[in-house]
């Protein structure tokens, strides 16, 4: 299941120069997700982690919020016609007593692979469905991060990139601790699977809710990313690039903090500023 | 419906210096897709274009091919509890006669909203379904592109961004005749979106299969953009960053010109390199 990457033959072309040689790309397959022997949804992935990639899935749409509630997974054999395992469809197989949402009222839930929730309720489908606030717990004192903190994030999740270089097609994401710690970073062609897969990998851990974590993004922050933020229980998404209207929404009532254009010293908030000790920053100016 | 952009209050971090001030985000809503009066997609888009959005949706889907199989396209009403219209869910009716693919059979098609064709066929499923071979014409000489030409056409495409420069948010998409000529160029939160707002507004000026032309894309190739060309009758994707493995199979496969990484007099051939006039280029260096 290594196939992060492949190698195709390409002719670059340099100011009149012309070379062929073989070039290393981002591989890109589907993966069909099961939900209890059902299909659910398909998405256009990079191979790896598919287990955590359908478990983040699944906690983004509400079916998960605990490890105990996840029984196993296990990759469908027999995907060709010839009987091969093509290791693209994953069966996803809930613990007994695990409760359902109800697939076909929830339908914008189920048939969107990529888009998240959606439909004219989008925030209110979050809300509703999110199994924890986001806080920073009862017993602990309100996550509060210095500017200088956040601006040093980009660079330590680009060097933490392994295959970014060698293909400029990979979307990453990253999981800090409200110290600056990396705990953990994942890699795909779809900026929703690399958060999927980080989500999945702490659900199976036992981690969520991600209590006082900082999600930082490689590109842009869409309605789709707040979403998963959210129902992660992360209280801070911090962006490479811009935000859209519906992400700083949600975020704005939902009590996300959301952090675009995060490029050095460089940042916009969006919402939750609560939790950026803006002060700090002035007196540094 | 010219809700491109919204404003929001933003607190802006400047090495130290805080301000807080509107700021100008990329406008993200769902739009609700029905085909004669049933549930077929959601994608999140910003608004504006939704009807060429949805009629470029289901040229990609193998629908539509011609202007006259699609009758016509309308807001539903009625969309909020309080019978208000959002104006965020169309319906396509076909024209009489028009005989649809199978939704059931070819449920890979029909529920994704933003991954294209999915499948462990999906390569196939391209070719099957589309409408028109990759050519140039019977009548014609074949296309054939001095790289100088491609060079161009990031810049023009970046200057006819009415809404990146302020938001950050939007990919683009445009298409230029093979002598460079900019036809048409649409933005929004969503790369597929884009592409499917020119092919539908092509399809409305019965304009497909759009043959001898080049679309370009402001990021990166995946599979599904280059299944939307290959759908519209495209013949030259350009991208001006990296492709997929798979996007460049399905090029090779059916014969279209994949282009990336298309910085200035820089480029990688990925696939349909007959139709790049290499010689010039080599002579140029």
């Amino acid at each position: 299941m290594g196939r992060v990457t492949e190698r195709r033959k390409v002719i670059r072309i340099r100011d009149g120069a012309i070379s062929t040689r073989p070039d290393t790309l981002v591989a890109e397959e589907p993966l069909e997700i099961r939900l209890n022997g059902k299909p659910l949804a398909i998405t256009m992935r990079t191979p790896g982690d598919d287990f955590a990639l359908a478990a983040g899935f699944l906690v983004s749409e509400g079916v998960f919020g605990r490890a105990d509630e996840l029984q196993n997974i296990v990759y469908c054999a027999g995907a060709t016609v010839d009987g091969s395992n093509t290791y693209n469809v994953v069966d996803v197989r809930t613990a007994p007593g695990v409760v359902l949402p109800d697939i076909t009222l929830e339908r914008n839930v189920y048939t969107t692979s990529s888009c998240g929730l959606c439909g004219k309720a989008s925030l209110d489908a979050v809300r509703t469905t999110a199994r924890w606030a986001i806080d920073d717990g009862a017993d602990a004192p309100p996550v509060r991060l210095e500017p200088a903190l956040l601006a040093g994030l980009p660079d330590r999740l680009r060097e933490a990139q392994r295959v970014f270089d060698r293909t400029g097609g990979l979307h990453a994401a990253a999981l800090f601790t409200e110290d600056g710690e990396m705990l953990d970073v994942r890699e795909d062609v779809g900026r929703h699977n690399a958060v999927d897969k980080l989500v999945g990998r702490a659900l199976q851990r036992g981690d969520l809710p991600l209590s006082r974590m900082i999600l930082l993004v490689s590109g842009r922050a869409s309605f789709e990313l707040a979403q998963k933020a959210v129902m992660a229980g992360i209280p801070v998404l911090a962006a490479v690039s811009a935000p859209s209207s519906l992400a700083v929404d949600l975020a704005a009532e939902t009590g996300l903090t959301l952090v675009g254009f995060l490029r050095g010293p460089s940042m916009n908030v969006y919402a939750g500023e609560h939790r950026i000790a803006l002060r700090a920053a002035a007196a540094q100016g």
